[in-house]
């Protein structure tokens, strides 16, 4: 059984936590002084434990193992949210250099912005396995203050430099570490998720279109108020949905925006931003139809027309049975009785590498299921246990016993 | 019969439509130097007229007949909601002033800041009754950049000025003509509305405490959605509201804002402005004590707490027996078979002048029901039938035949 340290994994943690502390968490925006100070960190770190490091064209610190394969690569991100937690991406982060430190073969990755600060989504990992053109480049900005990736990059002192590709011959899987995100493994009582797949987001725009109209002169049955159209088809997709749902389906009302938004206006326009997610392809088609069903028939019943927009739809990426396999026996062996089984309900990494590599990944609970908010926290024992069933799972899945 | 020179009465509306013209309307913010012109203008305009007149200290226009009574008071408001239309107000101030140019006795005054440019709300109509205070003018502020309203007077050169009050007394009654405001004379074809009352809005904020989550990691049984709490209690308001509600009330939701209103954040709180209308008191208490009811079944049945604030309940103010006769006669005189009883679903000065005399008023139609927008419009021919109507009525109801 592979020897991990998990001291020195929890010093690192906690060293890193120092880079761009706020309060208990930290706050690394992608590119900012604190994030590069965060990446040069990393890139010692890496030195040390015996890798040759790099920080490529997009910011991706790479760790490369100098010895022979087979090899896994491993790793998540480094930058944070704003006024963000400690642990989301740094632990996929930190757990994959002490996979290397304990002597596995394994390459180290911290893919930049996954918490895309910069529009585009995912750069890091998109570029490295060559999804993320110089065009694509040119595009992106800053979501907060509109500023250029290309104008960051230039200030962040890694213009010119050249961008990094993974070749897939090189690996046998990837695998992150991440927090839980959420409260199941808590509420269960265990200390490790098997990630089954990682859900796809299905984002739509409806746009509801009215009449404004003064609150007091228009009586009732002369109204067209899109806010009513959009309260009535919510509360309509409210009760549907769980019909057409899968086990573990999400769907999600996260804006509703009135115009003009005034106590005696009747609203003329309203929009609703609502998504859906699930692992399973099928089951986001269904829950497509539905919606596509339950628009058509708001548009039938309600003076005021509904528009469906796409804004994004991805596809779900699922978890290679191989790796899985690897870490469920880790995890039976370190903590019987305390892992389950699961899919991941945010994004991560992991879903862009899929794209060429089988993954698997691994959660830790998240305490009350905080997460995106310094507060986030997972206890020490936690980080240990996961610590040690990465590295035990990494171990059997390189000696292929799955 | 009176005789009003119809002719020259569009003719000083067209005059002060040109002060602060925008587009076809006008924008003559309270206190603003095209509200203060405007209100100099209608001050010569009440002397030429033959009335004592005066500016007072909270920017009051009054128009003092000097014969004998019995006396009726008349008028509106001469500012504008901004970049708004040319006749809101300002028909009820020119059509006043002409029925004193056309002989009859009648003191005339245009109530400042109706629109409620500063907060407190119709602070020239309550001021001309004693019902608003100096604590009251200390603590009203522009509701667009917040300056105080003593240091808004003082710019407009009010400052140290008496306020005028009336004395009831010395009036047989209060008359308004407006702009409908709606289309409910225009869809029908009608030229004039004898006003029944003004309506009392009766505001209220839902307040909705949820648990802020992240969209992906939550999954629907562990959520406590505000967002969703609130669109189902604003579609159980709009099932239920319709079966107790009166012939003419109104109910709307002007806004529903979701915090923190992102994509893939389950909100964790939502604020709904819901307001109803009615004349009538009786109906108005059943609608409150329907949205209670509604509230507490909420409460009982979601995971989510509404709670349920109240932000201003007026009092409905009636017109007068007397003064509605006096007016039904002379638009049946006038505009046979062209006219109807109707409440008024805006707010207008006569609600306050209600409280200490007997009022009415007068609807002409707004094309397209266009308000509080520089678009908004009425026919000429429909502004001299209500002008002819209001001399007429005005008339009988001095006269006593009523």
């Amino acid at each position: 059984m592979v020897n991990v340290d998990t001291a020195r994994f929890l010093q690192d943690l906690y060293e890193l936590r120092k880079i761009g502390a706020f309060k208990t968490g930290a706050h690394r925006p992608t590119y900012s002084q604190q994030d590069m100070e965060s990446r040069r960190w990393l890139k010692t770190k890496m030195e040390e434990a015996g890798l040759e490091a790099t920080i490529d064209g997009i910011g991706n610190v790479f760790g490369r193992h100098k010895g022979a394969g087979p090899h896994v690569l491993a790793g998540s991100h480094i930058e944070t949210q704003n006024e963000a937690g400690w642990l989301d991406g740094a632990l996929g982060v930190v757990s994959a250099l002490h996979l290397a430190r304990a002597g596995l073969p394994v390459d180290v990755c911290a893919f930049a912005d996954e918490e895309g600060h910069f529009s585009g989504g995912f750069i890091g990992s998109r570029s490295i396995i060559g999804d993320f053109s110089e065009a694509d480049m040119d595009a992106s900005t800053n979501r907060y203050d509109g500023t250029p990736l290309r104008t960051a990059l230039t200030a962040a002192g890694l213009e010119g430099i050249p961008r990094l590709q993974i070749d897939p011959a090189r690996y046998k899987g990837f695998f992150e570490m991440h927090i839980e995100q959420g409260t199941q493994l808590e509420n269960a009582g265990l200390q490790i998720g098997v990630v089954t797949g990682i859900v796809a987001i299905w984002q739509w725009q409806l746009r509801i279109a009215g009449q404004q109209d003064h609150a007091g002169g228009t009586t009732m049955a002369e109204r067209r108020d899109a806010g009513l159209t959009a309260v009535r088809l919510l509360a309509a997709i409210d009760a549907d949905f769980p019909r057409i749902c899968g086990e573990r389906s999400t769907w999600t009302t996260g804006n509703i925006e009135l115009s003009p938004g005034a106590a005696s206006i009747i609203p003329g326009r309203a929009e609703v931003l609502f998504q859906f997610r699930d692992v399973s392809m099928l089951k986001l088609q269904e829950m497509e139809a539905a919606l596509r069903r339950l628009v058509q028939e708001s548009n039938r019943r309600e003076r005021c027309h509904t528009e469906l927009i796409e804004v994004h739809k991805a596809t779900p990426a699922l978890c290679d049975p191989g790796t899985m396999r690897a870490l469920e026996g880790a995890a039976e062996a370190l903590a019987p009785g305390k892992w389950q089984s699961m899919p991941s309900g945010a994004g991560h990494d992991a879903q862009n590498i899929a794209k060429v590599l089988p993954v698997s990944m691994l959660f830790v609970p998240s305490i009350g299921g905080i997460s995106h908010h310094w507060a986030e926290n997972t206890r020490d024992e936690d980080l240990e246990m996961g610590m040690r069933v990465l590295a035990e799972g990494v171990e059997r899945y390189l000696a292929g016993s799955n």
